[in-house]
């Protein structure tokens, strides 16, 4: 499967807890336990551009799009977000990590805000699996522990979910919709709320396992479509 | 309760098959029959606007927004999508009727095209009630029976509604997900099908009885509220 | 209204941690702060009958059923739950409190075994708004905290309900789908997960506003009906 | 895959017509397009026994269970019943078929009486794809057509599907949500309306085309578990 990461690159990475928190970045550790099962492709965003190497080019080339972003979100220009969306709806899938929440993408595909609580504290966070049988929480026991996490919390601005996988448990007091499926016309899109650049919670096995499961469940079931467009037809019956 | 409808004329109801379908035309039809119940202001878009005469000011004193448009949707301002977009959000109604569902603000809330097939035939529909205790099908009997509307049918590219209360049966051989109840953060919409310019269907006393219906359902259950709004907020537990 | 409440007395009420929860009985504590609001009727079912106090004619005059049940679910009698159980698809409402998660009622109208953790520990529960315009949870604000409740924890098995109201933090680490509505045919059922008989939640006014918003939610929208009985239909059209 | 299909052989069947809707019979049309592709054990139910030859050792050895059920709903054992749906929560897949709507198996699933409106009437049926991604639409264009069939319409008293794939237009008028997905705990189970006795539906390649899909749609993504059982779990956070 073609694998497409868009990231960024922001100060908080390349801080001295960002750096503490991934050795190689984030981005590199994102790419590589990916890589172990899908081709990757991967691209940086930076203050220095606008996104928009993500081109078309490459989104006809990807069955799943990564999307993590933060710091960066509104200096992704209108036409990436656009066309993103517009792949996701023919049928590409979607994977949106911790602060994509609010990634122009992820709300232009939702239709809110998708605002919500947040604390950084370094806190202790258990995401509990809500439904054992789903294949995105397929190898998960009951719960997955992280040691230090940024925390994000209800009430969570998101139309109600298709799918309910996990349901996000912190040491501060608060419960979060951590992993939800949204279908949108013939695409599928995971929302994973885990991920804050300054704790290492993509090095955790589970935490990469949930993910890779992510990816082969949003994955497309056919051939990425043309856009809907409405068709004027025939009537296949008589009409008197 | 406050309503304001939000609607275009258009040149197909101005022709002689408009004129024919309703003598004091289909907008002020809509506007008599909800005035019965509510406090109606109607906002008239012309090719010579941009629908800018739908206001902050308006929305911010309406409590459900009725929205009809087909032949001008590209001609909404920017703006205008946008903050109705957000009112809804905030918790104000939107009952979105027929071709509304190319409508730009419809788009902009489900995240989908909304596209679908259709057809300008003049045949019979049969709309099912799908769910009876619904409160948007009070008062309705098994269907309702629509002598002449233009067909509008399956695939309709939207998400998974968060409730279908009607099925659309057509005479040409065609369904379609006729009425529709989705939630966007603290708003409820309702799509409903029937509606074309040239036939009469909103002189129909059942689809009347529907439509103020589905007003009493997607009114706020509390003022407008602000936008939400991410919040940083201080641990309720101790973090150790 | 006309509410009904079933209960039961149970050993664990009339101990002394039970006395000591709640002065004049847990099940009196339901009865008169729903009184304030409605005609309540309530049947208290013990050890020495079977719950057949709940007759047919008592359900005829019930909008809302109010079930609260924990030791005593496997000597509630097979005709008062399909009776019942009938009832609820005729539109008659069901507010299932606490342990009645696994009544008899609870499981055949969900078709699944609603297991899930639980653990007895006097802990702290933070009850989240997830809708926060859902009307069962008007006039709350962002949560509810319980100091001491039963842990009734994920994986929890019910279906995906339709509306997911509240979710459930708790100290030891857990959490829980607690406020939770599930349609079945014209009825309509809320699940409330807190209430243990040991500790006085059911005084605290939060909780108390909680469970009067749903009994209003799920009150039938229409005098309760016949039973759906599948019916042969002549065409509507004709058949050639 | 490991299918075993349970129906039964009735008076219908064994008619005249049909005979000529299925020279072979309808349950070895069902039995031979199945086994092109899975391991197929067949259990036919008469009216000389009461099903229990489908016993739990056949059970445990089953990844989905097809159900064809009409004229001897009632003769089921309770057991059967109760052993198969406790199977269906544990995780084996369940495809229901055409009049297994009011097996017992399948209304004790969903909680309601699955009531509809029906006709015998050798009419055509279009069934429309409303979800063109899902798999089990595999392969299929935008709808199917049925030369004759029953009629099944709605309303349909089941509780909202979690997933609607294929919507029923029926030559007399109505409509019905004929291809729903239920999920029950660790189990999924596809309805689909398709199939009366006495027209060849099932020798349509598209119907088993969609039949085929739904088997591996609904089987299982695990080893079938053990029941859930409600656990006393200890503390994972301290409790003060």
């Amino acid at each position: 499967m073609k694998v497409t990461i868009f990231t960024e690159l922001n100060d908080s990475m390349q801080s001295e807890v960002g750096k503490k928190a991934y050795k190689n970045g984030m981005n590199n550790c994102l790419k590589e336990f990916i890589s172990n099962e899908h081709t990757v492709r991967m691209i940086v965003h930076t203050k220095e551009d606008n996104g928009s190497a993500l081109t078309e080019e490459i989104l006809k080339d990807t069955d799943v799009l990564v999307w993590w972003g933060h710091a960066l979100h509104n200096t992704v220009a209108d036409s990436v977000v656009e066309m993103a969306a517009s792949y996701v709806n023919r049928g590409m899938g979607l994977v949106a990590l911790h602060s994509s929440h609010k990634s122009r993408l992820f709300m232009r595909l939702l239709g809110t805000s998708a605002d919500l609580s947040w604390r950084e504290a370094n806190e202790r966070e258990r995401l509990w699996v809500v439904e054992p049988s789903h294949p995105i929480a397929k190898g998960i026991d009951r719960y997955i522990e992280i040691p230090a996490d940024e925390m994000y919390g209800e009430p969570f601005s998101i139309p109600t979910p298709d799918e309910l996988v996990f349901i996000g448990w912190f040491q501060g007091g608060e419960v979060m919709r951590s992993g939800c499926v949204f279908k949108r016309s013939r695409g599928k899109i995971f929302f994973f709320q885990p991920g804050h650049e300054t704790n290492s919670v993509y090095s955790i096995p589970e935490i990469q396992k949930v993910i890779l499961n992510a990816i082969e469940y949003v994955a497309p079931t056919a051939p990425i479509a043309e856009p809907f467009r409405s068709k004027n037809v025939p009537a296949l019956e008589k009409i008197d």
